[in-house]
């Protein structure tokens, strides 16, 4: 058995041993929930790396388990590297502080603090067993990569991805209506790894009209189906034969309370979709309560929403202040006429404009991606939350 | 006196300084119209640098010339690397080819073949005096470096450069025309570089009526002032007082043949401007004759426009094939309302669409600069137009 460390291991070793949790962490997106995305590495007692493995799916083994199992005896004196407070209860797993402490685990560094309610308090637990407990390490990347979840905890709602595709110009289309293709295939397939990474995806009436889109997952082995929305309000976007009608993914189309349901339960009579009834958007804006839409998709345990088009239903989101995160994947084409990409979200003034951080570019065979996010989408830069805020409102409004 | 390499030099060494020289060529860009810019390296007779130099203004010495001072005897049996074939001619300055020979380098390798029909032939002339000459050597970059002089050669027009600054939904102010300021400081910094690195600074009448704009550059040390360039058809756009009419830079304000300029004569009484009459557009176009407009600049000398604006003008120049370059500069805000980017270019439908190549993409401060070019950019891929097209084509049409 080897004798445990005098000092605390280099940090180099454990800032490394994060970047690869994060990456770890990663993995799960889209299979996780209502689960976080968690990574776990295993430093030995002189630092190198014995075990990893991050959390695969709801109901299985937590990430420090795996790697546990990994690093087998070589984990005893040794340490884990963690992206979020290992929990502390006994839920369908047990407790991971228990299990660190059983494997002699003599040092957790983590990134991210739990806010849930019920898991919270793992680092008191190991602390009082006399293991050293570091939390905050690469905090911000490490809740970055778990956006959705912390939002869900904190705000009660799904984060929300705003995806379009536009020229240059901010067309979505020429001014005939043609608009194939303006990406690239290897932007489209990216676009398909994106829904792979969510709970759900949405579309507006006007998308399901125009474009009868399918928004299942193709191309991504090993892929969750999400959970296809059609927000249609007035129930006479999706007709016969609709592709999302189909039972390669499951499918929710909402509608308002009072919308005449008549042609579309006779369209979806015989497929899998369900219909959802939804109170109207207050005031004069047109549509659903989009809160009462992300609760109830909150209840069905989607954290993470891709918003797939189109410019009106991503202005009506925009407008309420409901997305967390734009991924815009651009091509190199100018149009100069044609829909623009997103519609009239009551923005008047500069002022007012909804200015949001670009996180990464990156170019996609002839595109580039564009990825930024609101400034909801560090939910740790505001730890009072955790407790002041509204966790696991699950009721319909 | 050291002895010639048996063998050419290593490859890596070479690829290496023509980097070099492509970067030290970049330095000339906005002062040595209408001449190229040229960047030069010097390696000794193993491999070593031991001289640079770049063509700095029109009428001074050119690159080689440069490097060759600063490498004195050590050019003997040494290798001249050149963004651009020696020159063969006696201008201003003697033949580049005459004082590579002259300093003893045995080898010359260069990255893009001469166009131009005055000075070609250095290739030649060295190979017949005994030196290895070796040419296409990252030609690719070293023409793009240099695709506002390839392009004046070929085409006997500027190249074209269209900046814009746009929220990331292709907006350039809100609905209420506000605009201050969408994108960055930093960005705006950058513009003055791009000025900096252009011979003329074009905007449109409505551009210069809404925003009185100066066109100078500021906060560029040692930059050369580009001619400043209103396109203002009905010569009512520039008023007594206007920022263009100061003495900071050269003005030339291009208005229709027909058009009534009393009031703008009056306007810029004691202002160095001169008015330049112009064609209009033929057929149904609104504005000026482009391709005349462009052919008056390049008659003065003027290969490199940087397009500042409106959406009007741009509009214009995409219509006439006349854009080879955009520079946007992307802000990650979101407004889904206000004027368009790119006004109305006759573009109907994705077929026509004007598709370009991403040829850099840069973060400056919390925006983002996307460059992108079109198919005119690489004038290298067609050398028969070197011969065939139509060389210095001067007159006003």
């Amino acid at each position: 058995m080897a004798p445990h460390p005098q000092t605390p291991l280099a940090p180099q070793a454990e800032r490394d041993a994060m970047h690869r949790a994060i990456a770890l962490a990663a993995r799960g997106l889209g299979s996780t929930s209502p689960n976080p995305v968690v990574g776990c590495v295993v430093l030995d007692h002189v630092g190198r790396q014995v075990g990893e493995g991050w959390h695969q799916r709801a109901g299985g083994p937590h990430a420090e388990i795996h790697a546990l199992a990994e690093a087998g005896e070589d984990a005893d004196g040794g340490t884990a590297v963690v992206t979020l407070e290992p929990c502390d209860h006994t839920g369908r797993t047990g407790p991971c502080s228990r299990a660190l402490i059983d494997a002699g685990i003599s040092r957790v560094v983590y990134a991210v603090p739990d806010p849930g309610p019920g898991s919270a308090g793992g680092a008191s637990t190991l602390a009082a067993a006399g293991v050293d407990v570091e939390g905050g390490l690469l905090a911000d990347e490490a809740a970055a990569g778990n956006a959705a979840w912390l939002t869900s905890v904190l705000h009660g709602r799904p984060y929300v991805t705003w995806k379009y595709a536009a020229t240059l110009d901010g067309r979505t289309a020429a001014a005939d209506g043609s608009s194939r293709w303006i990406t690239s295939a290897e932007a489209r397939a990216d676009v398909h790894r994106l829904r792979a990474e969510s709970d759900a995806v949405l579309v507006g009436s006007g998308t399901a009209r125009a474009d009868d889109p399918h928004l299942a997952v193709r191309g991504v082995p090993g892929a969750t189906q999400p959970l296809r929305v059609v927000v249609d309000t007035e129930a006479t976007a999706v007709r016969a034969g609709a592709r999302v009608l189909d039972g390669a993914a499951p499918t929710l189309i909402a509608v308002a309370r009072d919308a005449d349901t008549a042609e579309l339960e006779a369209a979806a009579d015989g497929s899998p979709a369900e219909v959802l009834r939804l109170p109207r958007a207050a005031g004069d804006r047109a549509g659903l309560d989009l809160d009462a839409l992300l609760t109830a998709l909150h209840t069905r345990d989607v954290r993470a929403v891709l918003l797939e088009g189109g410019a009106t239903l991503a202005a009506a989101f925009v407008a309420a202040g409901l997305v967390d995160r734009v991924v815009g994947y651009l091509a190199p084409v100018l149009l100069g006429a044609g829909p623009p990409v997103l519609g009239d979200a009551g923005i008047s003034t500069i002022a007012q404009a909804l200015r949001l951080t670009v996180s990464d570019t990156l170019r996609i065979g002839p595109d580039l991606r564009i990825t930024a996010v609101g400034s909801t989408a560090h939910p740790t830069d505001r730890p009072s939350a955790a407790v002041a805020g509204q966790p696991e409102q699950t009721e319909e409004s």
